[in-house]
Parts: C-alpha cells; structure tokens; sequence
C-alpha cells in the first residue's frame, strides 16, 4: 500500500496490510452490528465466534490434538517467565532450564525469586549467546525442560528441538511461533507475546497440555491459575477483545492467504536465506550468530564500524526501511523477518545492503 | 455516524465516535510513519508521546499532585484484586473491605485465597447489594480500606467517598473513572480496568500513591511489583500498544472536545437524571437500586415480568439501541450511560421506553 514502509520491527511488528485493511472497517462498525469491534461485549455471540475461530485456527495450524487447550492471556510472556514455575513444578520437584539468552536469563530470574527448584543445564553465555547448545543431559524427573525456541536479541533459533527422556519441554516461542510447522507432542507448555507472529502486543497465546493443569497448587490467585482461563475459554474476565480480533485476522490469513504453516517456513526460509547469503559473501557484513544457530525470524550483524551502522540504520529508513537497529543491550543492526514481512520487503532491503557495501567499502 | 446504533453497553461500552475515526485513520499508518499504530516499537519516540501524554492528561484531569504514579498494566480489575492485598499489607497488618456488589465480593474473594488478614467492616448484601452502606467504622491501622466506587451489575454508587481517620483509601474505579471529578488526596491506589470509560478492554490503569510502594515485599515477581512499571514508565515488558494508544484518544477527547471532568459530570447528571426521572414518575419501571446511592453510570430497573423486559430489549434493539439487558446474575433491564454516550442517545431511550410502557402497560 503506498505510504507504507517496509517494517523489520523486532515487535511490535510488521502486520499483513491485508488484516490491517479488515480491521479499520470494523472500527467504527463490524459487520454491521452498529458498533466498533472495541465496543463489542466480551460475552456477545459475535465476539465469542471471533475467540473460538481463533482458537480453532491455531489447533489447525499447528496440528494440536484435543488434549492441548488454547488460551488468550495477558500481561505477556514476561508474566509467563513466573506463572510456568508457579503452576507446574509439583511440590519436591525441579525444572531444567537451557539458558540462550536474553528472555531465557529473565525466563531463570523469575523461578529464582519463587525460590523453586531448577537447573540450568545448558547455556550459551560463555560466548555472549551467539548459538544454541548442542550438547546437554537433562534432570531424571524434571518438572519440565524450559526453552527459548527463537532469541529475538542475540539472532539464534532451534533449528529442531531438543529430545527429552519423557519430561514435557516448555517453550516461550514469542517471536517465532507460527512461522514453521513442529510437531507439538513433547510440549507440556507453549506460551508466545502476540507482537511479533500473531497480532499486536496486548495478548499472550498460552498452549497447555490438559495434563498439566493437574499440578495447579492451592491457593493460588485466581487469575494465576491456567485451569481459571482454560475452563472459562479465556472468558473468565474481560479479555483484551481487540487484540484477540487481530489475531483472529492475522490466523485467519496465514491460513487462507499464505495456505498454512508449511507455506510460510518455505517463505520464512528463502527471505532469511537471501540476508544470510549476502552476508556469507560480502565482507562489508558480519553475521553475529553461528551458522547453524541462525534464526530465520532476526538476522543480526554487524557492519565495519559503529558509525557506518547508524548511517545504515538512517540511510535505510531515508530508503522506506525501518525497525533495523540493533538491540540496545548489543547494538550493531538486525533485520526481523516475521510472518508478515514480504519478500519483496527482504529484496529491496538485500539491493539496498549490496548498494550501501558498495559506497562504503 | 450513519449506521451506529446507540450503545448502552456495559462495558466493553460505547466510545466517542471522533475516538473510533481518528483510530481508523491510524490503523494503516501512523502520522505519517508509514505504519499502522500496532507496528511500531514501544520504545520509539512516537509511542513514548503517546504514553506520556496520556499519563500527563490523566494527572490533569484528575488534579493529581506529583506524589501519585499513573502506570498502565494488564489482567485487568481482577488481576488488582490480588496485586493490592500482595502489594500493600506489612507484615502482621490488615485491610478493611466494604462489600458493595459482585466485584468487592470477588476482590475480598483474592485476600482470602492470599491467607492475609481482612475485615469486612461494612456490607449491603443484606438487601442483595441495592444500597451504599452508611454506618461503618474502620480498623485503627488498617493497612488501607477497600471500595468499590460504583457497582456496575447492581447498579449502586458512592455519591461521596468515606471518611477514614488517615487509612489510604484503595478503590476499584473501574466503571465510573473519570465520569465526575472527587479528591484523590486519601486514596492511597486506584484501579480501573479500560473498558468503560478509558478506552477498549485489555489495558488497566493504576494510580498509585509513592508511599505505598514502600510497602512491597521482597520475593515477587517482577510483573507482579508495582514498582516494577513505575520505575520503567509502564515499559518494563511490551505494554498494550494499540489500548495505551485508544485510552490517549479518549482522554484527549475528554479533554479538549468535552472540557474536563466538570463539564463531563454535569452531562452524566443530565443523562441519569432523564432516566431516573422517568423510573420515577412511570410505574411501568422500578428502579432497583434505593434512590440514595443511584449510579449515574449504570441504571438498573425492572419491567412488570420477564416476559416484557425481554420483549422490552429486543424491541428497543430493533429500534437501533443495545445492551440494555441486566448482567446475567440479576437479570431485568440495564442502562450502562458512560461518558462516551451521548445525551441524544439517552432522549432516545426515554422516548422509546415512555412509548412502551404505553403500549404494554
């Protein structure tokens, strides 16, 4: 659409403009019912269609059996990193935590204030997170196995993940849920902040494995239990609607625009491959992750200089490219590839790193 | 607008129309940005004006001095019924709650699950709720002393605040914020939950008091401090963008189109008062609530029988008026008259409620 930039936002991120066009004509009257989709109540049949085609197209999309239960959450993965160990380590037990970096270290602060048992049986800190850990033996018994599927800060990803000898793993999949099929059965636990893959930030997608709920302690508030928003279909309070109607739209469209999860990693994977493969031949650029741990969500790299960086970053956003500053905590530059970035969006910006290597060599 | 119904909605509830408009111009590029309001960076420039200057107007129209923090946050009044008894009771206190309704009965519901002590100095579920206690006194300190400022469901409302002898006043606002301007010296934290007078459900706002945070035990997890989203301006974690985003429109909104709280307070007297006048007046109705402790946000009545109130809402939806049946535990009829619905919209509603009461009388 004209006037639109071509968005790399680590996320908040880039929204298919299709779904974007849906939702400015619901804003002031969805589908005709006289109000704005915000003005809607929760408990009207119209919204209870939207949450539970969302529900049913996520169970699609991600081929989930009846025993997962799919809910709309708030308060982001950030309130994840407690609520996991608060409801699913049985009293005497522990969890395993493999640490790859930023979210995983937060993801660890949280059970370390509960005073919860765990291990860190992985970790990749000894080289400032720049792979995924290979080797690694997890506890007998373990509550659960806590991973980071994608690491939006450092560049990394799983490229499978990892077998356990029976202990469910529990994944905080925020920036790459959605954008490649993986089979969900060894997963007790999926939780993923809407921003980036799904919708805008407001809503957190909780998978829970039925089994799971059995381990819910006593007396915890009720709206820290899972079992509250499971058995209420998310309807226990008002949820966040709006949100969850985006994320309707942007299921809605990976499934029926794109045609599916298998559709999207083959895109996912040629629009990371045409960065990867500029920066593996031209020297002007650094990739800052492994090869075999890069993520195909966030490309992070470095360019000769600081300098040349943020003229890259500007020259960039001059061009209609914007989001490609690196993270604070790591700076250099990153190039976040979610679902609804465009290859063509990936194109112009590859002509525009050859260009910019060119002039500046 | 053409094709808007009247929205008496309870809440998710009626929004300003000039609000919705100016959103849907937003929503496919920002002010120029080339994105929509949900793609863009919580941490860029633009948002951060955004969530400033709703801070900044919140504190304007409430008249709050410098010591009160606003922060927004998720999980809505629920999630505050259990933060406020984890947050603001040392060690040995307790807190005093008055039970007003469904909502303190759930609030006082989350001490219990806590283990803290309590007491529940004053009560109206005697007559199921239809009343504001008057006759009460507080525990000497108490830690704070809990109310619910207006009673959505039953249809009740503090016309004045109580008087405690120095007790931080905590109260759940959630429906009547910013519907009329009070002194918000004695209270010690506020809560409200966006959907009524705010903005769209999935945003909260806190107004909390400085010295309260003080009182913050050690061991909870960052999302669950206070301080957390005071310390980082309520961007420690991804907020709700688009719903920070919505609740600005709206203040600005109440602000600049209507004039402020006395302005908007005036018009709320005006609405409830045509309503009341009618109830009043016509047999046909009878209020619920005793005269005395009204609320100007939700008017509660009944019809002669069930049969007519049914028949009483689906006519008056087919006249292009909505949500006016009485919440599902009380049932009988309901008019939820926020700040965004308009005074033509309640002469409407008188109109037609004299026309059939005439016709079914």
């Amino acid at each position: 659409m004209a006037g639109r930039i071509h968005n790399f936002n680590p996320g908040p991120a880039a929204l298919p403009v299709e779904v974007l066009e849906e939702a400015a004509e619901s804003l002031l009257d969805f589908k005709g019912s006289g109000m704005s989709i915000m003005e809607m109540s929760h408990r009207s049949a119209a919204f209870e269609e939207i949450l539970n085609d969302a529900v049913a197209r996520l169970k699609r999309l991600l081929k989930l059996t009846d025993d997962f239960k799919v809910i709309f959450m708030q308060g982001g993965a950030s309130s994840q990193f407690f609520m996991v160990p608060m409801n699913l380590i049985p009293e005497g037990s522990s969890a395993d935590y493999i640490n790859t970096g930023t979210w995983s270290t937060k993801a660890i602060k949280e059970i370390e204030i509960l005073k919860k048992r765990y291990k860190v049986v992985a970790s990749s800190e000894d080289r400032n997170f720049r792979y995924i850990p290979k080797d690694f033996s997890f506890t007998p018994g373990a509550a659960y196995v806590h991973i980071t599927s994608n690491n939006t800060i450092k560049g990394t990803q799983w490229a499978t993940f990892p077998t356990t000898d029976g202990q469910p793993l529990v994944a905080d999949m925020s920036s790459d849920i959605l954008s490649r099929p993986f089979d969900a059965k060894p997963f007790g636990l999926i939780y993923a902040g809407a921003q980036k893959n799904l919708g805008p930030a407001g809503v957190t997608v909780v998978i829970i494995r039925e089994d799971m709920l059995e381990r819910e302690p006593k007396n915890l508030p009720t709206m820290l239990r899972y079992s509250t928003h499971v058995s209420k279909n998310s309807l226990y309070n008002t949820p966040p609607c709006v949100n969850i109607y985006m994320v309707q739209l942007c299921l809605k469209w990976l499934e029926e625009t794109v045609g599916g999860l298998e559709a999207i990693a083959r895109i996912n994977k040629e629009k990371a491959d045409l960065i990867y493969g500029l920066i593996d031949s031209n020297p002007f650029y650094k990739g800052t992750a492994d090869p075999d741990s890069r993520s195909l969500m966030n490309v992070t790299f470095r360019l000769p200089s600081e300098d040349l960086e943020k003229k890259f970053v500007a020259q960039a956003g001059g061009n209609g490219m914007g989001g490609l500053k690196g993270h604070r905590s790591v700076g250099g530059c990153r190039a976040s590839l979610y679902n609804a970035v465009t290859l063509d969006a990936v194109r112009d910006l590859v002509a525009f790193m050859k260009d910019f290597a060119q002039a500046n060599a």
